[in-house]
């Protein structure tokens, strides 16, 4: 297994997702449209810099989780529609909080918003579109749905704070890293699968969806840690090395820094320390990560996560729906190779 | 009228807070209760940050105005405490916000939460007090005050950008001004009154709590935008001349620049850029503020909105709550002298 990029793997995960949407177009199209309608505002900066972030580029895995989600047991509704896209808003606001919070120019290969607009604005955009999904979650009339975006939307933050806490401790214990990506992301795939189901009337999955979208969550972000030390920009838009530059400790360097030897720990506490790092260091971070079968070993929890997602839906009736999903959790993991 | 501090203006402000935290001080300490239980997290960093904000001197008034509007229709219940914990966490994150966006290292006299904790742990605990307070709405069980709430967060956001977009204008009407302070202030104060008296049963008066509550807003920041150029720090602890060096266009500004001279204008013109800015143009400002009559047409402004706050009160059965909103709607005035 090496981590360079096979055109099967990438055009196999393309398909996945644009079968995906083509299952959902209808659906989708009606959350395109809420996106819109409800980031406008007289103040002109609100729509440009949101429309500017929610169009650039986002495959809109999240709602499309919550419309497969009600489509599994049943059929979507405007609640659900409404749902998705406060899902997606909520995401795009912590993307934007992030951008700021990470010092990042750029996002998925293109400027960050903070890059054009500044920090402030992003961060009050931010806050208008998170302000704005709580609306439309009032819209769906459900308590239980506001209860579980709110609930969210609360670990979410927490995670950033306990991730932003870790940035200058020399060690990650893998425990801690796994309890930050099941916050930071896994929260929010849970949500948006578990609420997706509800909106539709099947409460009786909701379980089920929870545990599929929080360990589909898992795998997405562990993949994608795996991919800032390799994958390739053009899968992803991510650029390589942004993690190691932040000195973020992902699972691809608490492997590497633990299988390595004595100079090997030195060099990752000196490289993972922003007054200490050097240029050339990223490319030796990838050729140990690589080296000490790391990038391998985080693959393989990555699967482990995506089994469990697949496992969940097991008690779920057969369907294309559920297929969807399942081929979700594998393209999940496939974009690593 | 002038803007000396006057001690007899400064004691009697301070006791009409004193009332009113005397009449509502059962209520108060379970509203206490819930901001430092609903804090809390295993990351140490949350509860540090917003205990230090959330107990940083602040009078509490809006949720005092929940409280209040609650027995002034009825009677407070859990309803109305976790709403009163929600208003105050939703103030708390948009501070913590505002601090970061208008680089602010000084809040009420003491250390912005940034100054100590950094920007990133402002903002990222500012979203969690923010995603805490919809837990908290969502444990009122009513679709109505989350529905009035979510509405608030929108517009506070959406009058925190519009705001922003305006700082480099040379002018600003008016109405624009007035349009902000209704947004970032007005919103949650409406929002706050009219939940009160919806969170005891008081439907049937929630029109004229709104109408009471956004008015308050109103003059309450009008008078502290005048007080920042000859407030004392001590009655609310914020520093003069705050605004004028982020160079933020109020309406002591815009009267003063409106009935000054062509030489007038021309200071302000070069004053309010934060790169042709000096440091003796405040005590200027100050001067022009008061000697073209700009404060006390700013007072004037703050009174008829007043006015109308306590207008608004009138269908109301009398009571010692109805007589405490009156008294504050005073109060709120009161400061500037």
């Amino acid at each position: 297994m090496t981590l360079s990029p096979k055109p099967k793997g990438k055009s196999a995960s393309g398909s996945v997702v644009d079968r995906m949407q083509a299952l959902v177009a209808g659906d989708l199209a009606e959350v395109e449209k809420i996106l819109i309608d409800r980031a406008a505002s007289p103040v002109a900066v609100i729509p440009d810099l949101s429309g500017y972030i929610v169009s650039a580029g986002g495959k809109r895995l999240r709602p499309m989780l919550t419309l497969i989600a009600a489509h599994a047991v049943g059929k979507p509704n405007n609640a659900t529609h409404v749902l998705a896209a406060a899902v997606e808003f909520i995401h795009t606001a912590t993307l934007l909080h992030d951008d700021v919070v990470d010092e990042s120019d750029l996002r998925r290969g293109k400027p960050a918003a903070k890059a054009i607009w500044g920090n402030s604005a992003s961060i009050l955009v931010g806050d208008f579109l998170f302000a704005r999904a709580f609306n439309l979650l009032v819209e769906t009339r459900s308590l239980d749905i506001l209860d579980k975006l709110a609930t969210a939307s609360t670990t979410i933050a927490e995670g950033e704070v306990r991730q932003l806490a870790a940035m200058n401790a020399r060690d990650m214990p893998t425990e801690e890293y796994l309890a930050i990506v099941e916050a930071k992301t896994g929260a929010l795939f849970e949500a948006a699968a578990e609420s997706g189901a509800m909106s539709a009337g099947g409460d009786e999955f909701a379980h089920a969806f929870a545990t599929y979208g929080k360990n589909l969550g898992l795998a997405f972000q562990i993949i994608d840690d795996v991919l800032d030390y390799g994958g390739t920009t053009s899968v992803i838009g991510k650029s390589v090395g942004d993690d190691f530059r932040e000195c973020k400790i992902t699972l691809p360097v608490i492997i590497a820094k633990r299988r390595g030897s004595d100079e090997d720990r030195a060099f990752w506490d000196r490289a993972m320390n922003p007054d200490t790092q050097e240029d050339a260091d990223l490319a030796h971070a990838v050729h140990l990560i690589r080296a000490t079968g790391a990038a391998e070993a985080t693959v393989q929890e990555a699967e482990a996560y995506a089994g469990m997602a697949k496992g969940a839906l097991r008690p779920l009736p057969d369907s294309p729906y559920r297929d969807a999903l399942i081929d979700l959790a594998d393209f999940c993991v496939s974009r690593a190779y």
